[in-house]
C-alpha cells in the first residue's frame, strides 16, 4: 500500500507513520518529493491497518495496491475455472443458455416455458420460487410449491434448474431441489447468505449488485469461496446509472474486465439489464461477443400476463429466434451454443 | 396509472389494452392525441398488472402514478411520527445525537467513547457487534461479546444503544440486548431481514441503500411497518456516485424530500457519507439545518488504530467541539440539541 | 402530457389547471381516482408551458409523453439514414472502422498509423488537432499544423479523416481540411457549437455526453439537424458511473435503444469507453454484435509514448488482429467489415 | 506518481519503466513486494508522461499523486480568496444572496423580481439572457435585449447582476453589461469558453458540471485562472445521480471538500440542485450551514407561467421568508447575511 503524506508534512509525522507501518510488519520505502512524501509499505497482510493509518496526523490518503480478494483472483489460480452443474459446464467451450420465467406462477406456465426453452436449445431452466420484490405487496413466489414445479419441469425436459435463495434459513430446502442456487443483485452483499451458500457447496450464480464495483463483486465471490465453495459463476445484470430509458445499464466491459482479474466464469442477464424485451436480443449478442460464458434470459408464455418482469420477458418464439441469432456470434468468438 | 400507446397504435391494440384494464377492475379514460393515445387507468390496486401491460402489443410504456408504499406515506398518516426509544424521542423537538465507534473493539475502547459521548451531550450510543464487511478477511465484530460490552457501557453512562443486525437468526439475540436495531445500507433490500425485524417490534434505524431511490427506501420501510412495526427511523448515509474524493455523497435533499412523502423521522450519518473526518462537521451541520431529526456519528478514542472506519471517525475532542457547533444550528431551525 | 394532481387536490385547483391547459390550446381529459386526479393534455406543442404547470398549486408533477426531438426521431423519418462521407457510407451494410491516434503528434507518428490502419482494413482516419483536455497544462494539439498532417495522411493512404472541433470560430478552418467533424463528449451540450456545426452542413460525429441520457443526446442531434444538417452520426463512448476499473462504462444497450428511437446511424468508441487497451477488443466485438454501424478506435505506433490516451490505444498489430476478429462478428449480424 | 507493476513482472520490464521514468526527469524509488513491485516517481512535471507509462509492458496501473491544478489550490495560495464584484465580496464574512428569474422574460417580470429581491435583502440579481436549453425548440432568451433589461433593473435597484455566457463570441458583449459572468454546468468543460472568460478578467461564477468530479471542476477553474483571471467563484448546483425525485443531487459535502483543496469561494444553487421549489429552503439552509459563501436562487413573480424552470422557482414571498430563515443559520456559523 501507498501512504501519501500531506504537502510539506512535518518530519516527525512522517516518522510516526513509518514507525507505525514497521510495527505492523510492513517493509517501508520512502519517496520524498518537493511537494509530497510518499511511503510505500510492502507486505499488506492487514487491510484494517492500512485503512486506519489514513487517520494519522499528516496523512493525506492511503492508496491500497493489492486486491482484497485472493482465492477468486487469477493470480491465485491462473487457469480458468470450469464449473459443472449437473452435467452442464460453465466456463468451457459452450456458451450456456439458461431460460425461464422470472417467477414460477403455475404448472401450466412453467411446463410451457420449459418445453419451449428445451426445444429452442436452452441448457438450463430458471424460475423464481422465492422472489425478492421491492414492495411488500407484490407477488413473492410460490415458495416450496414453486420448487416442486421446477423439479417437475426438470423431470419433463431433462433441463437442470437454477433458482434464487433469499433467506439463509431456506438454503437447505432450496438446495434439496435445485441444481444451482442464485444470489440476486440485492443480496450481493448479504454476507450471511454468501457464507451459508458457501458452506452448502452447491453451485451458485452470484449476480452483481446494482451499484457494486467489480472489486466488491469479486470480494463477494471471495466470501463464498473462502467458505469452501469454488463453484461460483458471476452474472453481470446491469448496474444503476442515471439513464432511465433502460431499467439498468449492462456493463459489457465488466465481462473482459472480470476475465482479466478472476478465473471464475461470467454470464450475462440481458433481461434485467435492459428491462425491455425488444432490447434483449442485441444485448445478448453483445454479451456473447464480449466473451460471456452464458446467458440468463427471461422467457414467459404470455409476457403481458406475467406476475413479474413481463416487459422484459421474451415469448418462446422470440427466444427461439434469439437462439438462432446467437449461434453464429458464438462461432465467431470460437464458442459453441 | 398511465398507459402510453406507441405512436399511431392500431385501434384494435388500443381496444385490447382498454379491455385488459377493465377486466383487471380499472376505470379507463382515453386521451387520443395526433401522435399518441394515452390511457388513464384509475384504481391501481394491483401493481403487477400494471407492469405486465407494458408487454402488450402497441404499448410504449406504463407510467405508475401512485407510490407503492402506503403505511409509510404521509397520505396514510399525515401527522409526523415521534418514536420513543428507551425514553429518547426521534421526530420530536430534540435533534437526537447518536455517537460511538464503528465497531466495538474492546471494553476500554467502548467505555472511553461512551463516557466521552455522554459528557459531550450525546443521547445514545452506537457500536457494531456484527459487522458486515466487504472482504471476508476483515474484522467482523465481537458478536455477543460486543453486545455485552454495549450493555455494560449503557449501564455505566445511562445511554441507550443501537447496534446493527445482519442475520435474521440473530435478531432475537441482538434485540435482547439493544434498545434499537440498525439495518445497514447493504441490507436495505434484504427483505427477509426487513420482515423479521418488523415482526420483532423493536425500534429500527433503516439506512438508505447505496443506490436506492427514495421510493425504494420507503418501500423498504413499508416492509417493516406492514409486518407490524411502526418504529422505523430512516437514515440518509450517502449514496454512490461517480465522485471519488468522498466515500459516498450525502443526499441532503433527501431529508426534506422524505419529509414531503413520509411521516417517519429521518436522521443523517455524515461519517459514512463523507468517509473523511475533516468533512464530518460541515455535513453534520448541513443535515441538521435541512431538518434532520438526528445524527449518527462515529467517534473513536484513537481513529488511527480503529479496526474499521478510522479515517471517518472523530476523536472525542472533535465530537465535543462538533456538539458545540451544532447547538446554534439546531436553535436556528427551532430545534433543541 | 400528463398532469398528476396532489392527493385530494381541491376541485378549484383542478379546474384552474384545466383552464390553464385549455388556454394554452391543449385538449383535456380528466381521470378522477379515489386518491389522485390525473389530467391528460393532448397537443403538447409547447414544452415550456408543460414544465411551468408543475408550479401551479395542487399539482404534484407533470409527466411529458412526447419526445422533445422530432427530426431526429424514427417517427418523423421511419427509414434509416445512410450518410455518405467522402464515399464511405455510415448506416449501410458495411460497419465503418475509423482508426487513428488520439492526437496528431508528428508527421512520422501520423503517417505510420495511417498506413497501418489502411493496411489492416480501416475505412477512415481519426486524429485530434484541437484537443479538449481536462487540465490547461496538458498537450492541446498541433492545431492547423495537425490538420495539414491529416490531409497529407489522407493523400498518402486515400483514407478520409474525421477530427474534433471545439471552438465555433474554428469550424470553417477545420471543415476546410476534414471530411467529417467530431463533437466531443464534453461539448455535447455546447449548443452554440452544435448550431454552427449544423449550419456548416459538414457530416458530423456527435459523441454522447458523459452523463447524457439518450433523450438529451437525441436532442443535441436535433440542434444540428434543425440547423439544416442531416449528416449526423451518433457515437456511444461510455458514460460516467461509479465503476473505477474502467475509464467509463460503455452503454451497449444504447445501440439498440437509439435504433428504436432514431433513424440516425450510431457507432461506438471502445477506446474512450474502457480506457484500457486490453479491454478494447472485447468491447469492440460487443458493439458490432449489438448493431453498431461503425467503430472509432485509437491506434498509436507506440502507446507508451503517446501524448494523450496511451493506455487505451492499440498498437498497429493489435488493431490488425482486432480487425480479423471483427469480420466474423459483422458477418454473424449480416454486415460487412 | 506511483507506477504499480503487474504481479511478478519480469525484472527487465521493471528496469524499462525505471529507465523511462529517469529519462523523463523523475527521481525513482523502488518498493519490491512479494506480489507486486511499486515504483515511486518523484517530480511529476509532465502529466502526459505519467499517463502513457501505463501502456508499457508489465505495468498494471499508474496512480497520480499530485493534483493537476496548481493556481486554484490551497497549497499554492493558502489564504482564502475574497472576490469583489461591484462592491459585493464573495468569500468574506457575508453570505452573498443572488436572486432572480431563470430567464429574463420581460421588463415587468424582471423589475418585479429585482425589487422583491432587493426588498428581501438579496445582494445581487441573476437572470438569463442567453439560455442554453436541452431542446432547440425551447425559449433561448432575449439576448442583448435581456442584458439591457438587466442593466435597467440594476439601475432601479442598485443590485449588480450576473448572467450566463454560452458563446465565446458573446463574451465582450455580455461583459459590457454584466457585473459578473456565469459559466453554466453544461459548459464547465467548454475549454474555449473558459480560456476566453479567463482572458476577459471579469469575475465569473463557474458551475460544477453535471458529472464533474471536484478535481475536474478545480481543473476548469485552473483554465480561467491560468488565463489571468483570479476572480473565480465556484457554484455547486447538483450532480447527476440515479435519484429521479429531485432534478439533481446537491453534493453538500463538496462545499467543505472544495474548501479543503482550494482558496476559491464556493456558493450553492439549491434551485437547480433540487428542481422543486418546496425543497429549495431546506437545501439552502444546509448549504449555508456547510459553509457556502453564497446562494444562487431562482425567484419568479409567477412560477407557473415561467418560460423556464418554473417548478424550481420561489415566489417573491417564499424568497423573503427564506431570507428570514437563513439569517440565524448564517449567524450560527459565524457569518452575516
Amino acid at each position: 500500500m501507498i501512504v501519501v503524506m500531506e504537502p510539506r508534512a512535518a518530519e516527525q509525522r512522517i516518522n510516526q507513520v513509518v514507525e507505525r507501518l514497521k510495527s505492523l510488519g510492513f517493509e517501508v520505502h520512502l519517496s520524498r518529493g518537493v511537494e509530497k512524501t510518499i511511503i510505500g509499505a510492502v507486505g499488506e497482510r492487514r487491510a484494517e491497518a492500512a485503512q486506519a493509518i489514513e487517520a494519522m496526523p499528516g496523512v493525506e490518503k492511503v492508496v491500497p495496491i493489492l486486491h482484497q480478494f485472493k482465492l477468486a483472483g487469477l493470480q491465485f489460480k491462473p487457469e480458468r475455472s470450469v464449473i459443472n452443474v449437473s452435467g452442464i459446464e460453465f466456463g468451457g467451450e459452450k456458451v450456456v443458455c439458461i431460460a425461464g420465467p422470472c417467477a414460477v406462477e403455475s404448472r401450466e406456465q412453467l411446463i410451457a416455458v420449459a418445453e419451449a426453452a428445451k426445444q429452442a436449445g436452452a441448457d438450463m431452466l430458471r424460475g423464481g420460487a422465492f422472489k425478492p420484490r421491492t414492495s411488500p405487496y407484490s407477488f413473492h413466489g410460490l415458495e416450496e410449491e414453486g420448487l416442486k414445479l421446477l423439479a417437475e419441469a426438470r423431470e419433463v425436459t431433462g433441463l437442470p434448474f437454477v433458482t434464487e435463495v433469499v433467506n439463509p434459513r431456506d438454503i437447505e430446502l432450496v438446495a434439496s431441489y435445485a441444481d444451482m442456487l442464485q444470489i440476486g443483485a440485492r443480496n450481493m452483499q448479504n454476507f450471511t447468505l454468501l457464507r451459508e451458500v458457501g458452506a452448502s457447496g452447491k453451485p451458485v450464480i452470484l449476480k452483481r449488485g446494482l451499484s457494486a464495483t467489480i472489486e466488491e463483486w469479486l470480494n463477494a465471490a471471495e466470501y463464498i469461496i473462502s467458505a469452501g465453495n469454488w463453484n461460483v459463476i458471476l452474472c453481470e445484470r446491469g448496474i444503476r446509472t442515471f439513464e432511465t430509458f433502460t431499467r439498468n445499464t449492462l456493463d459489457v466491459s465488466a465481462i473482459p474486465a472480470v476475465k482479466s482479474l478472476s478465473h471464475l466464469p461470467i454470464i450475462a442477464d440481458p433481461s434485467h439489464a435492459t428491462g425491455k424485451s425488444k432490447l434483449v436480443p442485441a444485448v445478448a449478442l453483445a454479451a456473447v461477443a464480449a466473451g460471456a460464458d452464458g446467458l440468463l434470459i427471461e422467457v414467459h408464455p404470455c409476457p403481458s400476463e406475467a406476475l413479474s418482469d413481463g416487459p422484459q420477458s421474451l415469448t418462446p418464439a422470440e427466444f427461439k429466434s434469439l437462439m438462432t441469432e446467437l449461434r453464429p456470434i458464438a462461432a465467431a468468438v470460437g464458442r459453441l451454443l
